[in-house]
C-alpha cells in the first residue's frame, strides 16, 4: 500500500508523540521535529509510509541518544501481563478458544504508541471483544491453522505481545508449531526480543528477529535468514496495521489481524477507521 | 498566541485541503506539499501560527497560479444568501436581536475550509444556537455596543460573512455606525472586498480592507492607513480563531467572537475543541 499525501502530516504527528516521550526539552522537541522534514521531503510516493516513518524514528532515536518508547513499551508489557491470567480464564472457559484468542490479539492491536498517546487498555479490550470485526475470515483462519504443521506469527507493538502470547498458546494447544518474529532493534514501540521476554512468550515457544528495525515487514530490509524462513512459512499471521502496509498484495497466504488505525487505510478498505479485521491476503 | 509543535502537522493538514481545492493533479499536490515543508522548518516559534501559515498559503497560490478557494468561496456565499431571510426572520421575531444575530455571527464561524474540507452549514448553525457559549460575555458586549458610537468589525471567512452581516445590521439598527474590514486580496478562505459585495455587506456599512494579505490580524503587515484606524477605533468585534490568536493580548477593547477550532488552541483556553466564545479582551 502506497504512502498518501494525507500521511505527511502524521508523519509529523507521530513524530511528536515519539519526542515528547523522548525528551522534555521543547527546544530539542523543536530542532528534531523540524529535522525530519528533509525525511518527509524525500518520500517516495511508490512506497509504503513504513519506508519513510523507519527513518524518521531512526533519527529521532539517534538525535535523542535512546529510545523513547523503552519506558513506555515495558510498562505496558507489565500492565497487559496483570490482564493475562483474566483474559486466560476467558479463553479457557470458551467453547472456542481459538475465536475468542484470535478476539483478544487483534483487540490487543490498540496498543499502539506510535500512533496514540494513551490507551485505556482493559475498557478497549472489553469493548472490542463485544465489537463485531469489519472483516471477518475466522472460518478460512480456523481451517487454515487446522491444516497447518507450523506458523509463522509476525508482531506488532510491546503489550500488544502479551495478548499474541494468549493466541499463540491456543494455537500450541491445537499441536502446532509456532515461530515467533520480533524486531532486531527498538522501532516505535514495535517488541523486539526484550518484549518477548518480558511478556513470557519466549517460554513459550521460538522467537527470532527479522534482522530489521524497520516498520512493518519490509522484506528486502530483513535478514537473508528471516527472508528465507518467510519464503518457506506454510501460513503467516501478521499483527498490524504495519505489516499489512507493507506485506498486503504479497504472495504468501498470510492472515492480517489488526485494527485499522488511519484515515487513509481504512478508506483504502473501505471501512471507518477503528475497524478491527481478521482479512485473508 | 504562540505557535506549538502541534500546529506542524496542521501546517499540512491544511495546505493539503488547499491543494485539493485547488488543483486535481496528484502530482503538482505531492510537489506543492513538500515546498511547503522549508516554510515549516523556517516556523518562528515565538510567532503565532499565523505568520508561517500566512507564507505558506501565498506559496500555494504562486504555485497553483490561482487562488484555491475562490469558487468554494463564491458558493458558500451564496449558499449562506439562501438561508439569510429565515435567519434574518428569527432575528426580527426575537425578544433580544442582538443576542440572537451575535450567537449566529458565532455560529456562522463554523464555515472554514481552510480547516474543514466540507461544512453542514444550515444543521450545525441549528445546533450551535442551541448550544451554551463556553464563554460568555454578552452583557458586556452589549453594554460596550450600548455605549459606542462606532465599532470596527474584522471578520474572517467567506460564507460566515453573510452572518456577520446579519449581526451587523442589527448593530446599525440599534443607531450605531459599523465599519467593516476585510483582507485587501484572497488568503485561504478569508473574506475579501468581493465576498463583502457578494454578501451583500457593501451596501449596509462602510467596509475597507487592512492592506494585508495575511491570516487572522497581523498588525504590523497591515497598511497605515489601516494601523491609524484600529488604532483609534473605540470598539472591536473581532470574527474568527485567526483574529483571536493574533491580537489576543492588545490593548484594544475587543471581543473575540469565534469557535475554537483545533487542540492547540482549545486546550490553551481550557476549552474542548468546537467550543463557541464570546470573549472579551
Amino acid at each position: 500500500m502506497r504512502v498518501h499525501l494525507d500521511c505527511f502530516p502524521c508523519f509529523l504527528r507521530q513524530a511528536l508523540i515519539a519526542l515528547r516521550f523522548g525528551t522534555k526539552d521543547e527546544l530539542l522537541q523543536e530542532t528534531i521535529l523540524k529535522s525530519i522534514l528533509g525525511n518527509i521531503e524525500k518520500a517516495d510516493t511508490s512506497k509504503p509510509a513504513a519506508y519513510t516513518t523507519t527513518f524518521i524514528h531512526k533519527k529521532i532515536r539517534k538525535l535523542l541518544g535512546s529510545d523513547p518508547f523503552k519506558e513506555i513499551k515495558s510498562e505496558y508489557n507489565h500492565i497487559a501481563l496483570r490482564l493475562y491470567p483474566a483474559f486466560k480464564n476467558i479463553i479457557n472457559d470458551s467453547h472456542d478458544p481459538l475465536w475468542i484468542s484470535t478476539r483478544l490479539a487483534i483487540a490487543g492491536n490498540v496498543i499502539d504508541f506510535g500512533i496514540f498517546s494513551s490507551v485505556d487498555i482493559e475498557g478497549t479490550i472489553h469493548t472490542a471483544l463485544n465489537n463485531p470485526l469489519a472483516v471477518d475470515d475466522y472460518s478460512s483462519f480456523s481451517n487454515a491453522i487446522s491444516t497447518a504443521e507450523e506458523i509463522l506469527y509476525l508482531t506488532d507493538n510491546a503489550g500488544e505481545i502479551v495478548f499474541d502470547r494468549l493466541l499463540i498458546e491456543t494455537i500450541i494447544s491445537l499441536g502446532k508449531k509456532v515461530r515467533v518474529v520480533v524486531k532486531s532493534s527498538p522501532v516505535i514501540n514495535d517488541s523486539t526480543m526484550q518484549d518477548a521476554e518480558e511478556s513470557g512468550l519466549i517460554r513459550v515457544c521460538e522467537v527470532i528477529d527479522n534482522g530489521s528495525e524497520v516498520v512493518g515487514t519490509i522484506l528486502e530490509w530483513t535478514s537473508s535468514a528471516f527472508q528465507a524462513i518467510f519464503k518457506n512459512a506454510q501460513l503467516v499471521i501478521s499483527k498490524g496495521q504495519g505489516n499489512f502496509e507493507t506485506l498486503y498484495g504479497s504472495e504468501k497466504k498470510i492472515f492480517f489481524l489488526f485494527q485499522s488505525k488511519c484515515d487513509v487505510v481504512s478508506k483504502e478498505l473501505g471501512l471507518s477507521t477503528g475497524s478491527m479485521l481478521l482479512k485473508k491476503s
